[in-house]
């Protein structure tokens, strides 16, 4: 058995990934396009604002009729925010306007309410302050003229660029398609989680947690499934993931050096690499292709195929999704811890209210709660076998 | 019109909103359950192993066997991660073990494979190693016993989580039901996207942009209405609202001092409080209740909308749904500002790649496209007019 460096296997895994990143794009409803990335530039069809409107409630005047104020001004008409067009401006006098409403052609500046008063019984308005031409009024495309991008490519949508698109009249969005994947455990000793558990048995906890960790990641599982150690159906359950449409499969277990390793037992014949990272957890690891679909295989304990997927397959994910990478800090030990020289060890911890990195529940890869009870992983580098409390470490946040 | 302290409308909103924190539970399915929050402390029934397995790939011995290693011992059987007991180990035997498989009774440790030796044509092995009891053995519950809490309430639940529910043997997890919201836009002028645009029309883009952001808090929207400025339909659409279950109606305008001002003349007689608050952009506020349901009203502009939601409702929602607060940072300005003295100023921005927060299109709350190429908002506080680039700064990440 082969024994590499974690940095080559990330390496070659990213390498393996890279094709997935040219993505087929679709069309999606701008109301459900939150969390997709944009395929491609958004171009607003129109003005934004789509027409001249007041920034304030107030008058809408000529800015030479209130040069001199205060001035008084007959009110001869309204312009409200609603459909339709408000009457020209005739100079000398002024249209009592609300914000957003359009301003009248004619009208070049609004006079907000506070700087006018009412003149008793007359229908004028008494102008208290001169304005210059363009104040409070929002010129059309003052925020983006139309054909310009309003929203640019490669980005995850949030709620702000779905208004944009959206005041910009548009009604779908062209978004990369997700990442399509498949999830496959493997183990005899697997049952469904809920099953009565007989001697030997387990609940297969690698089933949720990967494809809850590939839909954390922006991608899709079309296909999962989970079968005991047999060859014959473990290629038929790989089959059937390439026919629905997997891009990427994912499988847990089966790649150990023990007698039934079901995984290795069928692509290693095939000229895929399964061996072993200088890591702990997840020694065991596996890539290969079947039927021209990516296949990367992770050690079936629950904490190294989560921790395997987390490292090596999630930053590509997450890149093409859009997403940002994994948050990294460096912090002091809480305590000293040991590590295994030639290994990158990966400790599951919190960080504590001081700011320090506190390991929890030990390296055992068996340890599902104290994973779950871990915020970050602590990064041991290789050439490392014991560091006291305070020494400075690498944290990534699960 | 009241013009009130940012502050004090945040908390005024807070207080509103304190009660929906009490959330009722419901159960999901551990499969769906990624996001949700969990409601209670989740016990483990089974311990976590289940049962005692071993660590590695090796032979199954007694301690006290090979505590003279090398040593000799005949290979009497074979215990894998499959369904099933092993046979008791008999002292002075061996058994050939596989990573994760039961520990047979009356062995005490693992001997891992790499320490041994095939005896040619024995059937035994030679122990190169001797082990003390326990090692290369996970006992039953080592990781949690049966009756521990696997999960904690109130977290937001994270793949790790439901891999640790899954390991447990859980189908079901008990959550918090998630906050029903109504969201409801106002005013004539408003049409839906993508409905061809006549003189004094604009796209409606708060309805898609309250509801991906309800959405985006981990809230659910389970009422979306857009009225024209008629009264009795917002009473209606309210009604509505209600109707669907809504614990919390969010409006866009018709709050300000304007003529047509339809939120307003609905709510105010009826005790609402309608006013505005010391910020820019976002002053016209209002905060009332319908049928008993809290109602928060927004202005109608985009910017302003967005911006109330993330400043005043945000908070809430995100804390009922175990999210994190929105990131702040203090960073310093990459060019000069000037503010209203008076009023909190929010501007839009980006963090430049020198950590310098960079203002985007100026502070007009109609740049919906600026808003949508912000990432940040620049806080400029009450007492300030202007200040020059290199003044440090609060931001709020969008």
């Amino acid at each position: 058995m082969t024994r590499i460096p974690f940095d080559e296997h990330a390496r070659f895994v990213r390498s393996l990934l890279a094709p997935l990143g040219a993505r087929p794009t679709e069309r999606v409803a701008v109301a459900d396009a939150l969390g997709r990335t944009t395929a491609s530039p958004v171009e607003s069809p129109i003005d934004l604002p789509p027409f001249r409107n007041s920034q304030m409630d107030g008058l809408a005047v000529r800015a030479a009729d209130v040069a001199g104020a205060p001035v008084e001004l007959p009110v001869v008409g309204e312009s409200a925010a609603a459909p339709g067009e408000p009457t020209p401006l005739a100079a000398g006098t002024a249209v009592r306007i609300m914000t957003g409403a359009p301003v009248p052609d004619g009208a070049d500046a609004v006079v907000p309410v506070e700087d006018t008063e009412a003149v008793d019984g007359s229908g004028s308005v008494r102008i208290l302050r001169a304005r210059a031409a363009g104040e409070y009024v929002r010129e059309a495309g003052s925020d983006l003229a139309a054909g310009g991008d309003v929203l640019p490519a490669g980005i995850r949508l949030a709620p702000r660029h779905l208004a944009a698109a959206a005041a910009s009249g548009l009604t779908e969005l062209l978004v990369r398609e997700r990442v399509r994947v498949a999830v496959v455990s493997t183990g005899s000793e697997l049952v469904e989680p809920g099953t009565p558990l007989g001697p030997g048995e387990l609940p297969d906890a690698n089933g949720v947690a990967l494809r809850s960790a590939v839909d954390a990641c922006g991608a899709v599982v079309v296909h999962a499934g989970r079968v005991r150690d047999d060859v014959a159906r473990l290629r038929a359950e790989l089959d059937a993931a390439v026919d629905a449409g997997a891009e990427l499969i994912l499988t847990s277990g089966g790649i150990s050096k023990g007698a039934y390793e079901v995984v290795r037992e069928l692509i290693e014949p095939r000229g895929a690499w399964v061996g072993s990272v200088a890591m702990q957890p997840g020694g065991p690891q596996a890539t290969g292709v079947h039927r021209g679909v990516p296949l990367i295989a992770f050690p079936g304990n629950p904490v190294s195929a989560q921790l395997s997927f987390a490292l090596f397959v999630a930053p590509s994910l997450r890149a093409i999704a859009g997403l940002p990478p994994a948050r990294t800090e460096r912090m002091p030990l809480a305590e000293g811890v040991r590590s295994v020289p030639g290994k990158r060890q990966f400790l599951r911890g919190n960080r504590t209210a001081d700011g320090l990195a506190m390991p929890v529940g030990g390296p055992g890869s068996h340890l599902v709660a104290a994973l779950a009870a871990s915020e970050l992983l602590i990064v041991i580098p290789e050439s490392i076998e014991a560091l006291a409390a305070g020494a400075e470490v690498d944290t990534v946040y699960l």
